[in-house]
């Protein structure tokens, strides 16, 4: 009989084992469904003109990841031949010893190390050449990521962070931090978008512009999918049911409470909740739940939740707004410094008990800071994540300075403005057949041009009949310079204009696109049409101005075009002619 | 040998047991996955001016709802001190009795919730105050589902309608058409959009409006994702693997068949098959199936999915044509009255038999009216989905009521025609990048003005050339107004016009916007660019009723513009001059 | 002891089957999901005025499709009575014999059939109609698809490529190729939409035009969707956890593999990295690994998608610009010529050991050709693909053409030309709020019109002011007549254009729209503005050229008006008057 009793134990471990790998693989496509999460996030966060490219970069790091991870990335992370607790010694088993290679774990490692990689795409997206990325993509995938990622999860448990008791269950710290630490020094490195921050003419004082996102909805479908992937992501290593559940409630807690508390303090500071910040704080609270998912407790995933909701907010100002570091997507506050964070929270919240002890070979438990558990495991958890990150900036910053002085990290001041998508892949537009141009009318100009030395333009408006003094002066000009045009029209005193997106179409030859192979014309160019009437103001001198401010000598630069008009009336006051026109203010 | 046989069926029923809690957190993660599905359908279904208002509401019904539901709704659903079969005793066992406490079903339970909570969002949508959705998102979650859910749901089997083996699987009863009725009290609580409703001057009867969403790929993603999800919604509670594939089967047949037949019937009724109609009515046939998923079979599943499909249509139809409830994504049709339909038909269809017996703790079980059981099933099912639609109704129309005299729940007239985007949340578009103006000029108008006083406008069109008598008006104005003005030029005798979409820059400067936490200047404002062309009509009549249409008082009214052109020509025709303008019919 | 050693492998073998039968379900749940991308993908890579349609079809052939299979495709394919391993006798178990139907596998196989029939619709979109292929829907799912499926996958195991032990583990061939022959058949019979292949007019040859989806973003979003699904559309048959870790890892590398490659060569051949072609690639990596996802090892699979990577680009490039067959998404390309291919590579990668065991009942293994198992199973492969396809392409033939003789399968050219949204649904747009018209400027026209007989108009210009030969034409037209009207501008020597989206409303009544059972008043309809100036060209001309052009002699033809400008500056080179508008090079 206690034969037999024994034999249930074990036959009921190894069938919860296989269940439970099954687990483990579905766990793997949720992680990688994770990639379809962020390429929604970062396309919908940035511009239209450049989502085509955005779709790439995040198809490409899973793709060329995978040959990476295969061929070396895997065998330095995980090989059994670990070196002082630093590196493996890579082999390829994978194509060699096909009955002993464990390939679930292969799979599980793989889409997990293509997360790291994607997430530097959006902090660099929209001025970053495609081909640098790709080589960026390549080399976090080779070396970078499975280095430090086998300190903590290396197969056979020689990691030097490991074998210290590191806790890091799905990655707070061997992911995100990693990833978002790639992106701290790319973005730094590839420099702000331009337009981003521009220097006042008269006070030399940074002003720092919004660039808003081309789709608000696309970004909340990533960030609902990524965070429908995060029970995979947190949960696919899990063993045991007990686990599995505990996990799945901080997966949810965290993100919950950071959203809340993330809307309460843009509500109090800014006066109204913030819809972009908030999503951003979902992510946020799910990054920092992450390392400690398997270790606290409901009412730590609620603090730690807090805690990165509020965090996401500080840093994403600190890091635009003083430090002048453009991250388009906020990928930075959300990964770097969320993943710190968790890292640090599970020396903190560590419960040290029950179905969240932390799972050590040698069966010793730790419990944090806040658990009675003293101060070792939150100096363990330091001393990792400063041990990881540091490392990952070194390399990264590696990377990123081998390639901007061979093949170059940024696009050309032309292509960026053209957007990434034409220039980049050749592809006229990612909505070619929905909408022809990209509105870039509401960012800030560099500043109206200087107007103290126009002389005004000869006009033939000597026919004008008599009886009226009202001139219309339409301006066709490339969308890219509307932005001085009218902050130079303000100068000279126009009081209103109307703005009209149109396609010109002139003897000037536009970039030949292509798309799916097949060539297509393009002798159509996205134009923006200004109507300006004046009458006190001389309309030789708003062609004069107009002209500066958008000639550049090259082939686009546009016409104006001068009229007349009978009459005007102001609807509010009835006003007619020359008084419609007249600010009463 | 007959112990070790005794062992091999309880280790086996241990092993599937635990298989199935792997499941059960799968499914629940499924079921998080169709707040992803419910808000790309509600934004999809609603105007673009308010579509991050939608995600923002999406995100916190789940958010805020799991604070609630922590702190009290789940203790009050779920406790084993469950008072007289009605509402339980609420604890803190969550956070207190951390070995014991059932985290499984505690996730499971907050997902469904959720569902409930989130419901509701579509219909009130586009004119609901952001803040008085957060104060019911949090009231449902916390008093009115759990407790209704508790009758049926509650895990010590002490509620009253569970005691009565009320049938309710998956909650057609409990989360659809609790969700759905919320829905209906609130949208007439709430009342209808501007313009939804209008009333005809002359016949003082109501005209019933369309206002189409913005996109329905967004909506087709959202219908999609839900089915997905709802094979966990549906499934997820089942035990064993032949009540799983029973309920797989019935949740593909169901909606598959209410699909079909929405689409005949549309097809006859309306000459073409409606595609909005269509994805409705896959979810209505989901929502109808969710009760009696376990219980019914495959030709139950397919009347049932039936009925469903003709009864969305007849729902939609009278709410808002008879009842001129405006309901913007038809949430009433599909959760409420095809939730009392699933509840209803479990007492018609149940087997009471196999694979689809009603799992009743103390083995009875129960068939329906068509399959040889009688009334008494008919009777429970009625009996209960009576007791919580009247419950819900009770207690959702306190919650309305209660908030629209303290806080209100409406957003001001001035709000609701800019958007829920930028008033409530200061969010310049969620299109910002992409599109910056939602044309709006498909609606009806509440008539045209009364044009009987006006006094023609003193215009000075004395210097117009000899021999042309054709002028040109062009009217800049807000695009809300645009509906009047066009119908106030017809009723004035103009025939055509032009209308481009344009944004506006003048001296009034518009609100200012913010996008993650960066301000950014909004000084150019959406308008309507109106072209009329006039000959036999008086220029100085047109311009007269077009100010009058368009007179507010305020800043923003906009400007009419007088020119003159030499010749005009009907290419049908090849009329030229004043020919060309008029109607030949 | 041995007796209870025999127990316990025999009771872990239950509980793994249990397991997996779970697992079965969750794969068919994430098949289920495809239809999800593939609605993505063909709407993203379609014109926005069909998208409502191409969602619609996508619905519609998995709930048809759902009818047709329970009622008689399932008996085809399923049945034990199968006879002479071709064809199976139907019957309505689903129905009468509850307790012993499979229903897991029912569910399984319904959502496997649903797959084939959705390829076609984005092959044969924008063009076909509606009512013809809810005809296709119903035939390929009732009977085509069923009958060959059968042959590979009969639940008895009769079918007589089972017997020849064909490899076809999740449908290269019995899916996707099957779908691809249909999707060609079906393009090729419909014939190519309007403006595809142009004939030039003087040389004759045959121009291909580039016809651009709307939505990139949605595209990849579908391409995402799809990968993940695929990982439960070759996983779900998988019974041990080996099996499925081999089969996750070749359904990972296969596609990496194919999208790099694919990238490399458009990099290559086109200067610059495709991003659609990329998306296909992926898709086409996905497709060739289906047939021996279980069979081959990581070489196999690497090699299988890099050819697959190759294969797509050549047979896009061949079917478009060689055959003119117009397949809007590539599905014939992705699906039937990958399809092939993955089938055939099973014959040649095929290693015949270890977890890629090919599961025969008899037990016997075969290996692939470069595997060392010599041409034996490249011939039963070769002889399967040969089979199905010939089979698949001649029931086509006889159901495509028996729509086109009685119902007919095309759409109108009129409706064609409106967008299948309007003139198959009612629908005004899919994106009524977002966008009322769908800009197609960038295609290429028939041609210009012959302009050698053309008698100038005879405007009245005689009160032109003195001292100006300027005058701005402005034509309102229908978008479709848009680029004849440009070339033929061109051919008589205009140099210029601006071109605006406008909205125009007539004394002419638009088609009525209905969205979601309400009438809406489309008396506004989708107009081009295009405003011309000239000089030198007699203005009569230009206005004769146009009205031919655009002259079609029905309501909506448009108008043109004629006025006078001052003066224009041509920015770059500062020329005024009658230089401004000559080309200078």
């Amino acid at each position: 009989m206690y034969l037999v009793a024994m034999g249930a134990t074990k036959i009921l471990e190894q069938a919860t084992s296989n269940s439970f790998a099954i687990w483990f693989l579905i766990g793997a496509a949720l992680v990688f469904f994770m990639q379809c999460g962020f390429a929604m996030v970062e396309s919908g966060f940035t511009r239209a003109k450049s989502a085509g490219n955005i779709i790439m970069k995040n198809l490409m790091d899973f793709c060329i990841g995978t040959f990476m991870f295969v061929f070396l990335g895997y065998g330095l992370m995980m090989s059994e031949d670990y070196i002082m607790g630093l590196i493996g010694l890579p082999n390829l088993d994978i194509f060699s010893n096909f009955d002993h290679f464990n390939y679930s774990q292969f799979v599980f490692q793989l889409v997990f190390c293509a997360t790291a990689a994607t997430i530097v795409s959006g902090a660099m997206a929209e001025r970053t050449k495609f081909s640098a990325y790709c080589i960026y993509s390549a080399l976090i995938s080779l070396v970078v990521y499975p280095i430090s990622a086998g300190w903590v999860w290396n197969l056979a448990g020689k990691g030097w962070l490991q074998q210290l008791h590191f806790v890091d269950f799905a990655g707070s710290a061997v992911i995100h931090s990693v990833g978002g630490v790639a992106a701290l020094i790319g973005a730094i490195i590839v420099g702000p978008r331009i337009g981003k921050y521009t220097v006042r003419r008269k006070t030399g004082k940074v002003k720092v512009n919004a660039i808003p996102g081309h789709s608000l909805t696309l970004g909340a479908l990533g960030v609902f999918i990524l965070w429908f992937g995060w029970y995979g992501f947190n949960g696919a290593a899990a063993t045991n049911n007990d686990s599995l559940a505990v996990i799945f409630l901080n997966t949810t807690i965290a993100p919950a409470s950071a959203t809340v508390v993330c809307m309460i303090y843009t509500w109090i500071k800014d006066k109204k909740p913030d819809v972009g910040m908030s999503l951003n704080a979902a992510l946020a609270g799910l990054v920092a739940i992450t390392a400690g998912c398997a270790s606290v407790d409901a009412l730590g995933a609620f603090i730690i939740g807090a805690v990165a909701g509020i965090l996401v907010n500080i840093a994403v100002s600190v890091i635009d707004n003083k430090l002048h570091i453009d991250d388009p997507v906020g990928a930075v506050a959300v990964h770097m410094v969320n993943g710190i964070w968790g890292t640090i929270a599970v020396g903190l919240f560590a419960t040290g008990r029950g179905e969240t002890v932390n799972a050590f070979a040698d069966g010793s438990v730790y419990a944090g800071l806040f658990y009675g558990g003293g101060f070792k495991l939150l100096g363990i958890q330091a001393l990792g994540i400063v041990a990881i990150d540091i490392y990952a900036a070194i390399m990264m910053f590696l990377v990123f300075k081998l390639i901007k002085h061979t093949i170059g990290l940024r696009a050309s001041e032309e292509d960026e403005m053209a957007g990434m998508d034409i220039s980049e892949h050749g592809l006229a537009s990612a909505y070619a057949d929905f909408l022809p141009i990209a509105p870039a009318y509401m960012g800030e100009s560099t500043g109206p041009i200087d107007i103290s030395d126009i002389e005004p333009a000869h006009l033939n408006l000597s026919s004008t009949t008599t009886g009226s003094t009202l001139t219309k002066i339409v301006i066709v000009c490339a969308e890219e310079k509307f932005t001085v045009l009218r902050d130079t029209m303000a100068e000279i005193g126009v009081t209103g204009m109307t703005v009209i997106q149109a396609m010109g179409c002139g003897v000037e030859q536009g970039k030949t696109g292509r798309y799916r192979g097949v060539n297509m014309s393009m002798n159509l160019k996205p134009k923006v049409k200004v109507e300006i009437v004046v009458s006190k103001i001389d309309p030789n001198l708003v062609v004069a101005a107009a002209r500066k401010a958008l000639y550049t000598g090259k082939v686009g630069d546009g016409k104006i075009f001068v009229s007349q008009i009978q009459d005007i009336m102001r609807i509010r006051t009835g006003d007619t002619g020359y008084k419609a026109l007249q600010d009463e203010n």
